[in-house]
């Protein structure tokens, strides 16, 4: 999407450099826009953990990048299996609840295993890895294109005033390749000059929401307003959300949601005030193997120093303050929740709008979901 | 309570200066502990306001303080009349939301008016503004002693493993005179040996929970941790919830709860995984007049730079960054927000408890109830 009037992409090859992959370091947004170049797994590894890049797809992406990076490594075909297995599973741990991540290096290492040359293993590779970023840019923007219909039913509805919808989190093209997930069918309304409105919930503690997802719609022009975690479930009392749009990072067969935590409460006043709650993702983020969201999907529990500490502005320069008292308390910080099925209105995925249960996720991915 | 191992109210006056009045200037909190004198109206009104003194129990005391402090401006008895109802009105504006306020200072208006020499006058607002503290320091404490039996049922059922409690900002003895609303039960049965630790909602925007809560349970030895107002939800749904205990700016004769913002997506999560939600409020909390939470209490709207700046400690010094992107994006901050009644578990009040519903308030309430 546009970023100053230019089109940008989240990750790509260094156009002058093919061993050698790019991404918009996300850590310093909104503060500065900063092109990082990563060079070995190791780096790959960093960028993910240290959320430099973030978003499941796009952490898919990074993957089959880190991937491709340590063919790069090899001087010989025979270390190929060891070393390539061995960064598979390192890259894997890196965020271990998004399901894109496992699922892009998994099928990597399947294919690269096949082959008996280096230089065609390294080129493979490469392939590959282009072909895993077009792969989930194409499944948000055919998100965008299922999703929309839903914008587009309100505006009717209301004759053309504005759709206010509630997102969480960033799952913005800043989650993914281009468009985004739960934005692609915001932006597509927003290019078809549908009136969209966005409440862009702060997304504590790492702030995704005030920090990405604000700064990526109002980038490219679309209206948006920052609020407080705490705050959807009045304005949704109060008429003012049509509809919310969430990602996710992992969703069950029987379409149980993990995404940043704080989803489910906004699931939860959705239901309470008989509003619609979408979850969009591309068939990437499906975890085909499980049916229980709340057993089945690991939590991660991510440092305290995100809750205590946070970054802004001082004085012109980036700083990092301590907000709360340290003496006796503790902190408990966990990434994500997972909520139920039976909240969820619909699954908005490159296919289609399904309903969240086994049988309707079946019969739209019949062909990847084994039984 | 304690800090520093010292016993400390909220609110008093000056002990060598009985024209002053004297608070913990709760802004500073949990960085310095400041204590301000108060010498004016004027100086009641901005400290309500900029929140140096917060929490319904306390803001009708600090109210009925700033109606003393403003009998100490009159010259003659003649201008009581205009002085002191204009400075009512003045008082009773710095917080829309609380309903303490407006009692405190109606009630206190009635006596006064009757007094015809200025001297009696005087001294009747120092004994008015003192039997206000006074009794909303007996409400909490009075809260606690009912409240504690739910605490203590389930100890009793976990066979004396710690009760986990969550709470939502700060309805502590900070918001009151002493021992608090949501804390009075926790303080009395932390008192009485039995093993508690409380969830402290970090409170987004202003982080009462992170700034107050959790300095105040830790200065008094309550263990706690601090989450993400995102993080409730996901604990009980994990069983680490046994019970839920928040306050209330004001509450409906109907049992509809205004509280601050965020604490209806509690209650929505503690009605979704069957755990108790409880409100605890003095009988100076209810709004009698009024039937329709949602619609009858009116909701402030509070300045966006509580959301787009945060203040902390950066290298031993407090300092206020700015967080969020500000080009193209709007910010909007609601102070409070209503839990309907059949949400909540019940109220705990300084008579015992009762059911959120008309019937059952009128049965406690039957004096203060007009129909």
């Amino acid at each position: 999407m546009q970023v100053d009037g230019k089109n940008y992409t989240t990750i790509w090859i260094h156009p002058q450099n093919k061993k050698a992959v790019q991404i918009i370091n996300q850590k310093r947004l909104p503060f500065s826009f900063e092109i990082l170049d990563l060079h070995t797994p190791e780096d790959v590894f960093r960028a993910i953990k240290e959320m430099e890049v973030r978003g499941a797809p796009l952490i898919g992406a990074a993957g089959a990048m880190g991937l491709y990076l340590a063919t790069l490594e090899l001087k010989e075909r025979e270390k190929a299996p060891v070393h390539l297995a061995k960064t598979a599973a390192n890259l894997k741990s890196s965020r271990p609840t998004a399901i894109n991540l496992a699922i892009a290096i998994d099928a990597m290492m399947a294919e690269l295993l096949k082959i008996s040359s280096l230089p065609e293993l390294q080129e493979t590779a490469y392939q590959l890895a282009l072909d895993r970023v077009g792969l989930e840019l194409d499944y948000c923007k055919r998100i965008g294109e299922q999703g929309v219909s839903l914008i587009e039913a309100i505006s009717h509805r209301k004759k053309g005033d504005t759709v206010n919808i509630l997102t969480h989190c960033n799952a913005g093209w800043l989650a993914c390749i281009d468009y985004g997930t739960a934005t692609a069918p915001i932006y597509l309304a927003h290019e078809k000059g549908i009136k969209v409105h966005v409440w862009v919930d702060e997304t504590r503690p790492r702030n995704q929401g005030s920090k990405l997802t604000a700064w990526e719609l109002s980038s490219h022009g679309v209206p948006n307003t920052i609020i407080a975690d705490n705050t959807g479930g009045h304005l949704m009392q109060h008429g003012m959300v049509d509809l919310v749009i969430v990602g996710s990072d992992r969703t069950t067969r029987t379409g149980d949601v993990a995404n940043k935590i704080g989803t489910y409460l906004k699931a939860l006043a959705a239901a309470d005030n008989h509003l619609p709650f979408y979850v969009a993702l591309p068939s990437s983020s499906f975890d085909f193997t499980i049916t229980d969201g709340m057993k089945q999907i690991p939590i991660e529990q991510r440092s305290s120093k995100e809750l205590s500490h946070i970054e802004g502005m001082y004085n012109n320069e980036l700083a990092t303050i301590d907000t709360t008292p340290k003496e006796g308390t503790q902190y408990a910080n966990y990434g994500f929740d997972v909520t139920p099925a039976r909240l969820v209105s619909g699954l908005i995925t490159e296919r289609g709008i399904c309903e969240a249960n086994e049988q309707s996720i079946a019969k739209m991915f019949s062909d990847l979901m084994k039984t």
